[in-house]
């Protein structure tokens, strides 16, 4: 037994949710003072702390229109998209319930257990009854993090605008402090919830642990299928709008990035929010259910289980709660014990956040697995026993911690105009597009080799240290300071944004140099943040794929036998089938919305002159439109391949998808995120000038810079609709199997069954 | 036992190679018919034959000196890569010779037989001393491949150019023969040193199978890498040119591709002989050499190397002898059977060729099949013994055959501009380089889905009949009709050389007409030929990978041991960081030219208005330079993988490292070059302007037609340099493995051992 009782363990867990919760109100409150408003005018604040040349009143009360505008775009577009999946997530519970039910044949007989044959476990029916709820629980917890980030980066991103007249410092604090608010109300709703579910699931299974961790792992499934469709479903809106902004504004009409004049350029705004902030933040939270689950389901088959060491089972859990404190104490380095004054200290002080919290979690972790754990312990390995000993676990959560942060350090290597990677495709613009892309996707292949050698040796010390629980833990281990990367992450689209707003406000070109900065910074730190999702995706569904198997009785997954070869082959040729449906649907709509910008340059009197108002509503009912539309097929691609293989093919070439579309698919995802982020920071480096070698290839207008503009449109889908959905993709098919695991054992495998 | 008499089989294999080169000479013969020459002036038939206005006698003597200028070029270049690859050689070679004569401590003692312990065997020193022979015997015969490739190319290109003066159908043959010269030198050259090194080595090891045909494998190895050098150096060499030359000419200066006063138009045209002739030429090579060794191995340990059944044995090697008289039949349909009178025949007569050497060969196979092999015999399926009859090996070739025909037609749909994906990708052009990219990413993607389908169903069909025989024999049945492959393939490179030696040579432009409706077939052909050689990749490294794995002594490679896993998501990423160093090489080489050629226009006077001559051997000698030295890390890469992986982490490792390479490898190369194909396609289409479609994109100079002609040039490295070396890397990594199993099994793993 570890040295923490069940009572401390029982009370720990809420607190640490509750002060994350709090802090992320206490955020929230100091975001809410920068007053926007039509009403009063300039707060006091401001005219107090004024540095410099005032905008006009007009631009403050255009500020809060756009802000509103955006904010009701986005809220309508979630809205409309939670509606249609809703009716999804019915669905699907419905045949959660209906497949697991079938496993027994809808019994309501209790059963021996699958793992200790001893005990008597719930019936299967139970299981599929709490799975499904799980699974419900999962997805509403999902639409609540990506709501409630959207909601404070719409709240955030003109009140960031408005500190940028007072300076880079202030303006820094503001989108930091709003990403803060989702980073903690993400991490401490994702823990409360699934410790709550435990704890209710409980005073039905009682003793049964194998049936309550089973059916939890429903949440993790839950939390993914939205994503998928948040991650999906936004990529297609934001870079519909985004693209076809940039084909006929930046390219045909010459006006600048998020000229009020474009008529796409508020669905483009209002996308930053769906997609980079509601999808990041539901991919997130789904990465972090399913690797919780995964080992909760890994450790409740272990003689944790067995015992019912209720502490030791709650390890994940506390893992997790110890991470909200530490990314609390890392916040602060952020917002109160420093300040930034000048554009270049940005990229250092986010960077300086994902040091502090590693070294800072490094700590924490040990103190977790000293006194929860007891010293010594076995854990199930594919049928053996394996014997694991506290501190091993202290190296498994602290190698995938680690090795977080050496991905995300590469990531910013390979996509921040600091370093040669970027400049040299920004050196290649000369040539033309040609070689831009050229360069541009030879830095993606080239940005994968050090996160896959980095996730590689997280698998190999996780996994001889203890086995599938190791690796569910390393990925814990590196999600564990997710409040502090959704921060980071969350500040860039935001930043992002408030430029939008400036530009669109019309307010003065110093300001909007200042947001540039802000945005360049955050272009890499989303870069970093779709890195960190990736590299847990990775060790995530290897634990999950773990688990599966586990759970499906499988004692090896031979690659030497054909039905596991296949699954392999054709595992590894899903992401590709994937990526060419999302592209294609951001390539189509945007043609569709380049059009529809044509048509209202050419019909609408005035617009290029800035007499007559674009007609944006109809630019955001093209991307809602094509969004909904275009993310059935991909979502479907996704949801029914693990079905369709499980039930035709059985467990074993399940196994085999599985195994391929992971080791294929992050080589994809990764390469795409940091080639479409390289390219988008060559063209800002270009814009930049920032150098004698910028200069000499800008400025604005130039053909290189009009080399660096295609790159850059190009990138936008492959960086942030194709990208990053695929590490939910590799995690969602995953965490299908394993639920769908007991009737794919029973029932699957028809086709070969016949023949 | 089989039908046929060992006697038989000893006449017939050494015959039906003499029939294929006796074949090629004939075809020879009749292309050196047609005279180029600066000293008579007309030849006879052109005069008769003529149909319509005849370009000058200067154009003609221009002809002449052109190819002339590309022969010297391309023979220089590949005698100075030869040079540098003979060292390299000599010093793997020695390599190979160390590390298998190590593996019993270089002792002169036979040993008891691994798989028939029974018998003695030769010792360890006996087989490190053959396998290295048969290690130089490939390479050297891959050598000859694509020497004799390029001389014939670069003899029939300006004959195609001046029967273009005589219609459409004379050129097409012309071409074609030239082309079907080279396919069916190599098949029957292969075939024939495959032949005589067994009879030479079976002197010495007499009843020793195992280690005869063990030694035999060093003989794809060798083939392969040359082949890997080729494909690099020469994908390098031309794509440099390429891009360089279209980077200057067409998008900077706007003049026409193949304009004489482009400096870098020579070095363009040689690379195309060097590129996708030679490298083309050894890579089938080594495509087939390491199928046909792969399966004689796992013969060698089954009951046909049991019972010395050598008929049977020679079954793989039967297989290719049909394959050479069915291909010769096949030949004809085009050459003699029919006529091309108009430019729509000449993609469907191409096509035609696959489809009536496909159904052709499955006769063939059928017959080879009862022949030669027992109604029934027993396989080696690692460690287990597997009984199987002689028409289950029927069904193994014949799938392997079919699924190459499928894949052949896939890519002919995704890349040909007569079908709607292209046409859609021509389409996105309109609003510009970026959607033109995004489309061509997309369809690329897409166009993995059907092949890979037909690649996992050959396996699991050809696997279960025969475990890894049958995996091999599918491989060699995909590579049967490879002369025809070939032929059509070679084709397209020297149909693109005479449409250059036209436009160099100042000929009408009814001529380059022609040629441009030859090449645009012939770029088509080239996907599909790209198509051919990876979906055989994957078949042969299958096969060598189950030969590697048997003969390593490994039973499973357990996806579920971090060993493995390891070696799997590692082995995935390879194929990324072998693209980005070959498109990187590209992009910097093509950079050094575009500013050779930009210096020379400036500094050149009358350059630009055609009374100067360029200094086109300076572009040569920076492709050459380029290539030359670029090619080593890409090639080291390959080469010291499975040494290091295998020796450092053992044979599971480098197990899962091969499987890794061949799943995601497959996916990579295959979309490179069809997006590849794709791109110059569309803009072939929009060029050609035949339909009102086209029509409204182009014509030349349009902004469309600028958007894909950056499409094209982005498109080179990806079908030429880094898609096709990809399945050289595949292959090249399991054949290494192969030759290295005794060493591996031996000495493995140090890591692993120290820890």
């Amino acid at each position: 037994m570890g040295l923490l009782g069940d009572a401390v363990v029982q009370a720990v867990i809420p607190l640490a949710a509750l002060v994350g919760i709090g802090f992320a109100l206490v955020q929230w409150v100091l975001v809410s003072r920068i007053k926007v408003s039509n009403e009063n005018g300039y707060s006091e604040s401001l005219i107090e702390n004024e540095e410099e040349g005032v905008d006009d009143f007009d631009a403050v009360v255009k500020c809060s229109d756009i802000q509103n505008a955006i904010s009701v775009g986005a809220t309508s577009f979630l809205f409309t998209e939670y509606k249609y999946l809703s009716i999804f997530m019915g669905v699907f519970g419905v045949i959660i319930f209906i497949f697991l039910g079938s496993v027994k044949g809808f019994s309501t007989q209790s059963e021996p257990c699958t793992y200790n044959p001893g005990n008597m476990c719930k019936p299967a029916l139970a299981n599929a009854f709490f799975s499904t709820v799980a699974f419900l629980l999962g997805a509403l917890t999902s639409t609540l993090s990506g709501f409630l980030g959207m909601k404070i980066a719409t709240y955030a991103n003109a009140r960031t605008t408005l500190e940028a007249r007072k300076g880079v410092g202030k303006a820094f604090i503001a989108a930091f402090r709003s990403g803060a608010v989702m980073g903690f109300l993400l991490a401490a709703n994702g823990l409360l919830v699934l410790y709550m579910s435990i704890n209710v699931f409980k005073m039905y299974y009682g003793d049964d642990w194998e049936g309550l961790y089973e059916s939890i792992t429903g949440y993790g499934l839950g939390g993914s299928s939205m994503a998928l469709f948040g991650r999906v479903g936004g990529g297609i809106y934001t870079k519909a709008a985004d693209v076809g902004a940039d084909l006929v504004g930046k390219v045909e009409k010459n006006i600048p990035e998020d000229d009020p004049r474009n008529p796409a350029v508020i669905a483009d705004n209002v996308g930053d929010n769906v997609g980079d902030i509601a999808g990041m933040g539901s991919d997130l939270f789904g990465s972090y259910a399913e690797s919780s689950c995964a080992a909760l389901f890994v450790a409740s088959i272990s003689s944790f289980g067995v015992t019912h060491d209720y502490a030791a089972m709650s390890y994940p859990l506390i893992i997790s709660s110890m991470g909200i404190v530490i990314c609390l104490i890392t916040t602060l380095f952020a917002t109160d014990f420093s300040e930034i004054r000048h554009v270049n200290e940005i990229e250092p002080s986010l960077k300086r956040q994902l040091l502090i919290s590693t070294v800072l979690m490094t700590a924490g972790i040990a103190a977790v697995s000293f006194f929860t754990l007891p010293s010594e312990f076995t854990l199930f390995n594919f049928g053996t026993e394996k014997a694991v000993k506290n501190w091993h676990l202290f190296f498994c959560v602290s190698i995938g911690l680690w090795a977080g942060l050496v991905i995300g350090y590469t990531t910013e290597y390979y996509t921040s105009n600091a370093y040669s990677p970027v400049q040299d495709v920004a050196d290649s613009c000369r040539t033309g597009a040609a070689t831009n892309v050229i360069f541009g996707l030879a830095l993606g292949y080239k940005s994968v080799i050090i996160p896959i050698f980095a996730i590689a040796m997280s698998i190999y010390v996780s996994f001889s240290f203890a086995a599938m629980y190791g690796i569910a833990m390393a990925a814990l281990g590196m999600l564990s300071t997710i409040a502090t990367g959704l921060a980071i992450d969350a500040y860039g689209p935001i930043s992002d944004n408030a430029g939008g707003i400036a530009e669109m406000a019309g307010m003065s070109h110093k300001i909007r140099e200042r947001t540039d900065a802000l945005d360049a910074a955050g272009n890499t730190t989303a870069a970093i943040g779709k890195g960190f999702a990736i590299g847990s995706a990775a060790l995530v569904s290897l634990a999950l794929f773990g688990a599966f198997v586990s759970r499906a009785g499988i004692k090896t997954v031979d690659v030497l036998t054909p039905k596991v070869f296949i699954g392999l082959i054709v595992g590894a040729m899903l992401p590709y089938w994937f990526s060419a449906m999302t592209m294609k649907s951001v390539g189509s709509a945007a043609l569709k919305m380049v059009e529809e910008v044509r048509r209202q340059f050419n019909t609408i009197p005035g617009l290029m002159e800035g007499t007559a108002k674009p007609d944006y509503a109809n630019c955001v009912k093209i991307s809602t439109d094509a969004s909904l539309k275009e993310m059935i097929p991909p979502g479907a691609l996704v949801m029914l391949t693990p079905l369709i293989a499980g039930t035709l093919f059985g467990v074993e070439t399940l196994a085999g998808v599985l195994a391929g579309s992971l080791v294929s698919g992050v080589q994809v995802a990764i390469s795409a995120s940091n080639t479409g982020g390289a390219w988008d920071n060559a063209k800002k480096y270009i814009e930049a000038g920032a150098s004698e070698h910028a200069k000499s290839l800008g400025p604005k207008g130039s053909d290189a810079h009009k080399a660096a503009v295609i790159g850059d449109t190009i990138g936008d889908p492959l960086k942030d609709t194709s990208g990053p959905s695929l590490n939910i993709l590799i995690k969602l098919m995953a965490v299908e199997s394993l639920v769908f695991a007991p009737f794919f054992a029973a029932h699957g495998g028809l086709l070969f069954k016949i023949f």
